[in-house]
């Protein structure tokens, strides 16, 4: 039984692809899963609305499963709960402001009553199986973040979760670092730590600093209507944007359904403190002033159906952008974004809004000089840069040599290595099943690589569908063949393509009534060829062509 | 006849959008097209390769148009020339360079010898009906690229195309700011000047600038194998990195259909220097020690077919990434291209290589104090920002404004207007047709917005087809209806799904039947509601319903 007990860390997402964090940690009976968070499509995911973790690994190992221990409230953290914990129902164990944020997913997909939660205090410890898991407080761009220090037979792991030091944040305490040091000065195995500006120099900025720079422009625009546009999760954002409008006199609405959501559960859960009277209803905006008005709104990434989106494009039902309105984009693109959020500037900038879009955020991740601090207080053995694309891990892993790590004891994972560790050798000794499972409307699973070669397909070139029928008997095509197509090219202008198309399929259906071929797949392969190599020739196209034969 | 003697400024593209350059100036019965550019499809344009300007105004006033005067060899500038050319056929007037690459486009499309071309010296200038249009040198991202004055009987247009100030050009003389400066001394009506980098403080760094940073890089990596990408066009780029590496003792192979052409045409015309045997075929490569060796090559902007991308993924059939290659990006992502830059990025650190991406780029285009250098030397009457996104444009006013100049006498234009102006007044005066005309394949314009609106919808969610076969005298369904589906879910899983679907169609059909209906439309119309309707209900998605009848 000695290979059940050995400590294996394996990561089943999050290290080939941004999102979708889910670490299973391993000993003998035990697992504890570290987060279980989704991923948002790929450009080449036509039509996937979510992408979840493929949980093969968990399922196959069901019974050792003990818990998940979520870090923090973000969707890449938590957002695949709902479907995984259909399938391996244990505890979730997290900050309060998680779990009020995991509850309201839960009564989404009307699971409130199945599942068990648990709220953990920080420097509270879980015992589970083989492990005890202690919350630690870091802080991040959503409140209630958390490391875990997880206590295993062979020694100490310790996980920072998306982390970074503000030694004045806006709500509750700074990051936890005496704790950090504590258990360091005892000894940790391993340390996973946030990769994600491991390629900026420097420290990161304190949220704060957020506030003074709104404070300013605030001041600086005392005429006008001002829309702020931020993260609906970053609950102090939020605060600071709340607490400036109060200070000038202003009233603030919300918009957008996840900024809604939110500040409501946040609020309820005592996160965020609304003066009285300084909330008002969209559909009571009119009776505000300008310049006694703030909005608050989701859409600071170019989403087209966010509430920014929709004002900037007069698609929404009561707001629309007045000449002299200022929009400030507290947020900077996730990269990807880019071109989306410069297409909302642009329109917002044509409606005669003035825009200010830059040095109005902070990120909520730890930069070079900050991750250097946490090896220096944590010290653990070996180092395993987590949460970033390949170059921040590569540059997470050269912080760490810097520090005087050997590269020996740095570690660049992939999801679906089993990495092995004790105290003597560290070293990934197999591989377990990972991959993305889509998520498209009520769909979980049931568009695969096929469905999503043969959309990429149609949406290139489109479908040409030739339908026939034929008499069971003779075999002989008594209607058709007639051309169908959609995608492929506006057919009233193409009538000619179309015309000399038909001439061709007669061809091919001659060839086939003197071969006297009867065998449908030989027909219908015929029917691609031919019609297939004239339509190249003729467009340099290939639409999906797709033979139909009907018997009567 | 007053009406006709007016000078009109008629951009038919590049307002809206970036790329796709052309812009009419037209007075009595004259009109003169700066630049003839296409611009590459948005995301949301599926299956178009190119889009081309819509020309129906120039084709409405064939007769009035002498010639097009070409500013530089971009794509965005010269990409249309192919197509437009075929319906309005007049000479095209550029400095050398551009006129090879034009030169170069024509050939492809077999035009060589139906298009007349001259080559323009800088201070030349060419009379056309009742303009006079001058050359004057800039400095640009590409060489030999022209500002254009334009003498007209109303006064003079300036017109910078793309440019940047560099005192020191790697190749041909910095800018003709003298020249600029004499003009600007005798009276310019309006200004159309370069707005690409209007966000950007202070000057733009000389190109010789890059050629400094690749000498430190190639003297602090003696042992590796370097691979440099960067953009094809970019020509005195190519001759830094191919004099850098004669310096340091390695052989060049270069990489990339566009890059392979440009060198050609520049090292023909003399724009280009390679040292004797410096350049080696890539089959070659093998004989060279990595140590000797640079890789030029294209794909600097993660575009998926280019030689890098191909490289990096091992799908180029003679050359792979080493452990220890250093790849330098000598280039910054286009807004958009972020992701696939990283990507590429991402891939070649797994393969073991060493990657450089910051800092071994500078900007072709003037920051805010050459704009402001260009305008205290032109002194227009009027100023027209051009060549940008529509924040460019604002933040070019801005610069405008700030020199002193009349918020009345600042105009941003958009595509299509008809802008009218003389030393009294300047105004939009009407509007004329634009638009995208897309290209997919050999097809010009035959796709079309009802076929891109089909194959986003096919892209979603797929496409469902049922097709039946209809007796012609009695309208009784003598086969199917059959279901196919494509894109939509994988049928295998899914069969329970699509056998309720065929049992709801069943439905559809007793009342078809029972009602009697046996109109096709009528019949077409329930199909595609009740289908459409049980999909949304199972699956929360909307795939394109296509019934098809067939008769016996």
């Amino acid at each position: 039984m000695k290979r059940n007990k050995k400590l294996k860390i394996i990561p089943l997402g999050g290290l080939e692809q941004i999102g979708m964090n889910i670490t299973a940690v391993e000993y003998d009976d035990s697992i504890v899963v570290i987060d279980c968070g989704l991923s948002f499509p790929e450009e080449d995911m036509y039509g996937v609305d979510l992408v979840i973790p493929d949980i093969t690994y968990l399922m196959d190992n069901k019974d050792k499963v003990k818990g998940f221990f979520i870090t923090h409230g973000h969707e890449d953290h938590i957002g695949a709960i709902p479907y995984v914990i259909q399938e391996i129902n244990v505890p979730i164990y997290a900050t309060k402001l998680t779990i009020g944020l995991i509850d309201n997913k839960l009564k989404e997909h009307a699971l409130t009553n199945q599942v068990k939660r648990k709220v953990v205090n920080y420097g509270q410890s879980i015992n589970v199986g083989r492990f005890r898991v202690e919350f630690i407080k870091t802080n991040h761009s959503i409140q209630d973040a958390a490391a875990l220090a997880i206590y295993t037979p062979v020694g100490t792991l310790v996980h920072t979760g998306d982390f970074k030091i503000d030694y004045t944040p806006v709500f509750g305490d700074a990051i936890d670092l005496p704790r950090f040091g504590e258990i360091g000065k005892k000894g940790v195995l391993a340390l996973m730590c946030d990769s994600t500006n491991a390629e900026r120099p420097g420290f990161t900025q304190s949220e704060k600093s957020v506030g003074k720079v709104l404070d300013n422009i605030f001041a600086e625009h005392p005429r006008c209507r001002i829309i702020v546009a931020t993260f609906a999760s970053n609950v102090d954002r939020v605060q600071q944007i709340i607490n400036t409008a109060y200070k000038y006199g202003r009233k603030v609405v919300v918009e957008g359904r996840s900024m809604v959501n939110i500040i409501e559960i946040a609020s309820n859960l005592g996160y965020l403190k609304i003066p009285k009277n300084t909330l008002v209803d969209t559909d009571d905006m009119k009776h505000c002033p300008d310049e006694q008005m703030v909005l608050i709104t989701t859409g600071s990434q170019g989403e087209s159906m966010a509430a920014l989106s929709r004002i900037a494009y007069n698609m929404h039902k009561k707001i629309s952008i007045k000449e002299g309105d200022l929009v400030i984009f507290s947020s900077s693109p996730i990269p990807g974004n880019e071109k989306s959020v410069t297409k909302i500037i642009n329109e917002l900038y044509r409606k005669g809004a003035q825009v200010i879009f830059q040095d109005t955020h902070v990120s909520g991740h730890a930069c070079q000089e900050d991750i250097k601090l946490i090896y220096s207080l944590v010290r653990p053995k070996y180092c395993i840069p987590v949460h970033g694309e390949y170059k921040h891990l590569m540059a997470h892993a050269n912080i760490c040599k810097e520090l005087g790590w050997d590269e020996k004891d740095i570690f660049i994972l992939q999801s679906g290595d089993i990495f092995e560790l004790d105290e003597n050798e560290a070293k990934v000794a197999g591989r377990v099943q990972v991959g993305n499972i889509f998520i498209d409307g009520l769909g979980v699973g049931d568009v695969g690589n096929i469905v999503l070669r043969d959309r990429q397909r149609l949406a290139e070139d489109g479908i040409i569908i030739v339908v026939m029928t034929m008499e069971n008997v003779t075999g002989e095509i008594v209607a058709g063949p007639d051309i169908v197509s959609r995608g492929f090219v506006y057919v009233r202008e193409s009538e000619s393509l179309m015309e000399e198309a038909r001439k061709v399929l007669s061809g091919t259906m001659d060839s086939i009534r003197l071969g006297h071929v009867k065998d449908w797949g030989k027909i219908k392969a015929a029917v691609k060829e031919d019609l297939g190599e004239f339509v190249w020739k003729k467009t340099k196209r290939r639409p999906m062509i797709l033979p139909i034969i009907m018997e009567v």
